[in-house]
């Protein structure tokens, strides 16, 4: 009875803990958005009115200057990554969707990859790089999921124990989820979007009760970014918070279109189908070169690769601009809105750079000399027919794909958002220019091709579908083009799978991340359970085992799980549960449970001894673990015999030996197993489980829980 | 080689056909969804543009009119589905929901109750009940679906072969989600909601690869939706196609809000979740006394019930905006835009009836003497500060919500998303009246507070969380609110948790459907696989069995599933696999397998011998099957043996005896399955199955193939 109390009073713990923590991840993930935010628009804002007020009297000293600042905050970027926190390059993602389909990668959730990640984003980021902070986002709501569920970091002596709840690896899985969610909802102010993103892309397990605490911790973030923004609206905080929560706001553009625009958009799929295709490519023999040569030489490469590339982003984006010739400004701007030229250093549509009369704008300086969220606010925007020159959108599309190509893959943090887009929406209106002119409605917007652009290059690379879509949606405001967005994807995911695997399990695969896709492979119909298991050998352990045999055995292989034997009294041998490596590990570091006696203890199988503690056998998901190495022991201690049965988990799952591999799949994913027991076909059915037996009402009163236990006494 | 080249090409045939049906989905829902609408509309708008143009001379006369008429409509409505098509009852949702979770509830898929659901809810709903279409038509999705799964109607000859291809309860429950997710779709206009709508609400088992299918059917509802309605702006379709695509726009209302704010909307949401609570447990009492005491009485019962409902409806909705003393317009409506009054018999806010003075109106005719999607967008609109008087809104909140529990559980097709917005948006109103009153800010709108009543609602009655955000969004076009919505949402769902469950719930419970929940109950984890089996006793097959058994198992006991259990050349019995209670109807009524002698044939397990169809073994969703009553068999036949082996599942999932329940009802729920052994602890392991045995590279080249086959030869 007492004991049922304090179940509950526990069950009640857990899930105020559980809430507190999905509201402290969107708190802290909202911030750290807010924080790289600020750091990354005040870094850009500020290199660019300083290059435009130099500029004003030398082109070459703007040039010197701006070449510098964006080549010191990449510097900072990639010296943090390689000296401080190496699991902090790239986009993350990959790695996430590893770890939460249950694959233990070092490192990628530490306090150091969280803080390398964050400060490393905005040197990226700030430094001009075609990249983006999104997946680094998604990246750094993980960790400080991950942080949270293990208490704080255990190496700076941050942790707390009585936050300590989330023992279980699921419990940590459905922390990180949140994470993921949080991170797409801070990088894009699309709170469903971060939901169906989690759901989609990087879970393996979904639990539709999970849905709700993610669904929680997206709007925390939202409800975060948007106090700041507001507090931010003041000019407290230079150039951060300009253009609203929404962030490519294109609820102003256009509101229907016919039948005939269906094929041009048809067009915008197939391009993005082919260039994302292609762009998976590249970057995949880039970063296996990169793996294979460059970056084997040592840091010291890593760091002259990416200010070369910085020096390179510098010089085509400053450089091409001052080769192009400036247009003359549209003749009705002060109807429309639009300022003709832009004062330099501001954001907004026709720049004036490097033109020779008042009335004129650089159309390729407009979107290439400039921050990739306003070249894409600028692609983006409505009413501003023919403000780009075919030539220039194609020098700008040619120009950005190489540099997004060649900068995948560097050591510093890295997201693939934003520069899809930015390729994806040079391309779209591209295509919606030809629509305008073909067509002669005045109703047609380019922008409006150019967010489809987007869409179709995102689709094409990342095969990413509803949550895509969803985003789109929230990063626009314009639910009206749904449907548009939703024929583009299918059509670029379609063309993609084509030639190729999603951007994700590209990178996921070539780093060795082994990830289990949720459909079974055709040819595992044919193949039973005992067949996949091959020739491996089986190695079990007795209930008591030698203490020498288990270090024997933990030294010669590999495996993670063993099965434990015992004997029945009329001495059948029969399969009492599964230890764990790490288990094992844990017992022989500690040698408390070490016996003299060969003989069982007393205890319960599967229920812990006094003096253990549930938390030593937690592994911190940020930590290495022990290994066999690390553990000494004298001959005396080698002599001894521990009782595995208290430490085994007593019903593992199990097969029959000829069950076809597509039914053990679909087992061993969907209920995110580590280890499957092949066994032998049974003797005899004891029972048969269906429906009715697994309809229990909720007990509220005991009478019913005691009955439903009397009642069935034996089988 | 051959078998593999035809194995690809079926599944090239397989995945074409999945795609077919799901665009055949889309466009069917959303053409049931469009004829529904125009119907609806139009009988609505005709009869109340004819009782406004009566009115003129008589108000006695236009009530006499305005009962008949919707009198008239409900009658057809409660006929068509009393004698036609009683399984279209109610709201569907509960059914389908069982049905995706497993379990088989006569008549819910035939084409038949298709037929009467669509004709049933134009009666019902433009009738003028206080009931919606949005259930209905996530029910009729679901049926379009199902029909075409088995490739037509079997009892009205419309089937047609080459599309039965989706054979598997799997396949038949995939296209089920899409009908549902379609059905939601075309209903709210809402693509993206309905296929949250699908994912967290109905299905059970979700598979990732499904999302993108369940997506596209409700992008093709969209487009169908959308073109349909853009072919009526020409007022070919009467009253049908205004408003536009969203419906219920408000995304002109409210822009911001402050801190301030948060409290009354907080208040909102306790209000939703203690009226939603109470609306479900009202509805329960409602419901099973209908079914206990009214609807045992026969049809004629039920006809007369939801004629009087009818007649009080219309007797209210009429009756009291005539004792509602009449307001003043307000002054500046040339500027608003607002007409005011209204002309009788439009759409539109500010509507005169039974006023004195020609610039007064009626506000509570304007919302209860009116469609309730008319009443919804008057209560959702922006600009119209005072509009409403709290009188009138209270009066209409109680009324409805009575009108609303009573109209619950009629013979008629119903949803209760509507009612339940109407419900929601009345006190949001309220509350916003209050606020508005109290701030005195400008920028403080009531029909937001409407929106979020609304949600609250529904949120405290339905308790569905993340479809519902998205839903409501969608159908008011407005992102903004989307955290205010969650907030509201939250509270709700959590007040309202804390009395009972949701709506759908309580109704599958009291319907006697047995769902399954996502989680397993607490007290699981004591019981044991052995313990849950309870004392039943298992009854099981021999290899080749006696028909005469067969007969009298079948006969003497009603479960689905028997084990078969055969003997190897030691002696010893060995489980061989599962026949299913169906499988051995078929095999009986059939006969060719009977054989004269008790010996094993030579067949393979599991694979069918020549002669069979593996239809035959089909059965179709909305057909009852056989039963053994049906069956005549001879003497002889019952003196003859069959070889089960050939039509047995061979390998089932088993658990071992002392497993915990909640790990089996896990494997249960995750897996979808029917059908669990019990059986003893294994004797030994044969192999260990972990992540590294399941990667297996796509064999493109069959050279790989063959290798994995034979690189493992044995274990």
């Amino acid at each position: 009875e007492e004991q049922a109390q304090r179940g509950k009073l526990y069950v009640g713990y857990y899930v105020v803990v559980k809430w507190l923590f999905a509201l402290l991840i969107g708190i802290g993930t909202g911030l750290a958005a807010v924080f790289i935010n600020i750091s990354v628009e005040n870094f850009a804002g500020w290199k660019f009115a300083l290059t435009f007020s130099i500029i004003q009297k030398s082109y070459m000293a703007g040039f010197l200057v701006y070449i510098l600042i964006n080549l010191g905050l990449v510097f900072s970027s990639v010296y943090i990554i390689t000296k401080f926190a190496p699991a902090a390059a790239g986009s993350g993602i990959p790695e996430i969707k590893g770890y939460l389909n249950g694959v233990d990668i070092r490192g990628i959730l530490l306090f150091r990859t969280l803080i390398g990640k964050i400060f490393g984003s905005i040197g990226s980021v700030g430094g001009g790089l075609a990249l983006g902070k999104e997946g680094p986002l998604v990246h750094i709501g993980a960790c400080i999921a991950s942080l949270l569920g293990q208490g704080g970091s255990t190496k700076y002596h941050l942790s707390s124990r009585w936050l300590q709840v989330f023992k279980s690896d699921r419990d940590r899985r459905d922390l990180v989820t949140c994470g993921c969610a949080a991170g797409v909802a801070a990088a894009f102010r699309a709170p469903v979007g971060g939901v169906l993103f989690a759901l989609e892309e990087v879970t393996s397990w979904w639990r539709s009760q999970l849905m709700w605490r993610v669904f929680f911790t997206s709007a925390i973030v939202a409800v975060v970014v948007r106090t700041a923004m507001g507090w931010c609206k003041s000019n407290k905080c230079g150039h951060f918070g300009s253009g609203g929560f929404i962030i490519w706001d294109t609820s102003d553009g256009q509101e229907d279109y016919s039948f005939e625009e269906l094929l041009p958009m048809a067009v915008i799929g197939v391009f993005g189908g082919l260039l994302g295709a292609l762009f998976n490519q590249l970057t995949l023999y880039m970063t296996s070169w990169r793996r294979n040569y460059l970056h084997k030489k040592g840091n010291r490469v890593k760091i002259i690769e990416a200010c070369t590339i910085s020096l390179i982003t510098s010089l085509i984006s400053f450089g091409l601009p001052l080769l192009r010739k400036c247009s003359s400004c549209p003749e009705s701007d002060s109807d429309s809105g639009f300022e003709c030229p832009r004062a330099p250093g501001m954001d907004g549509n026709y720049v004036n750079f490097y033109c020779g009369k008042e009335n004129e704008y650089n159309d390729l300086a407009t979107i290439f000399f400039n921050t990739q969220d306003d070249a894409i606010r600028n692609l983006f925007s409505a009413k501003t027919i023919h403000e780009f020159s075919a030539q220039s959108l194609l020098t700008f599309l040619v120009m950005f794909y190489a540099l997004a190509v060649v900068t995948f893959g560097t050591a510093v943090p890295a997201g693939q958002f934003v520069p899809g887009i930015v390729i994806g929406s040079t391309y779209g209106r591209l295509v919606g220019m030809f629509v305008v002119n073909f067509y002669k409605k005045l109703s047609i917007e380019e922008g409006t091709y150019a967010l489809l652009g987007a869409a179709s290059f995102l689709g094409g690379s990342m095969r990413m579908t509803v949550s895509l879509c969803v985003i789109m949606v929230e990063i626009t405001n314009n639910l009206k083009l749904l449907p548009l967005i939703m024929l583009v994807l299918l059509i670029s995911k379609a063309v993609g799978d084509a030639f190729n695997e999603g951007l994700y399990e590209v990178q996921a695969r070539l780093r060795g991340i082994p990830i289990l896709e949720s459909k079974p492979k055709y040819q595992m119909r044919k193949i039973t359970a005992k067949e996949a298991c091959g020739n491996q050998k089986v190695i079990s352990f007795p209930r008591v085992v030698k203490v020498a045999d288990v270090v024997s055995v933990l030294q010669s292989n590999v495996h993670n799980g063993f099965p434990v034997i015992d004997h029945t009294r009329s001495g059948e041998t029969i399969v009492i549960g599964l230890v764990l490596r790490s288990h094992l590990l844990v017992l022989l570091q500690s040698k408390v449970d070490f016996q003299h006696s060969p003989l069982p203890c007393d205890t319960r199988v599967g229920s812990l001894p006094i003096g253990h503690n549930f938390s030593e056998f937690v592994k911190p998901a940020s930590s290495k673990g022990i290994s066999i190495e690390d553990i000494h022991l004298t001959t005396d201690d080698l002599e001894m015999y521990i009782d595995l049965a208290p430490f085994l988990n007593p019903s593992p799952y199990v097969v029959p030996e000829d069950m076809s591999l597509t039914k053990v799949y679909n087992i061993f994913r969907q209920l995110g197993l580590r280890h499957i027991f092949v066994v032998p076909r049974a003797s005899r059915v004891i029972g048969l489980i269906t429906r009715k037996d697994l309809l229990i009402e909720d007990s509220e009163d005991s009478a019913t829980e005691l009955q439903s236990t009397s009642v069935r006494p034996r089988c």
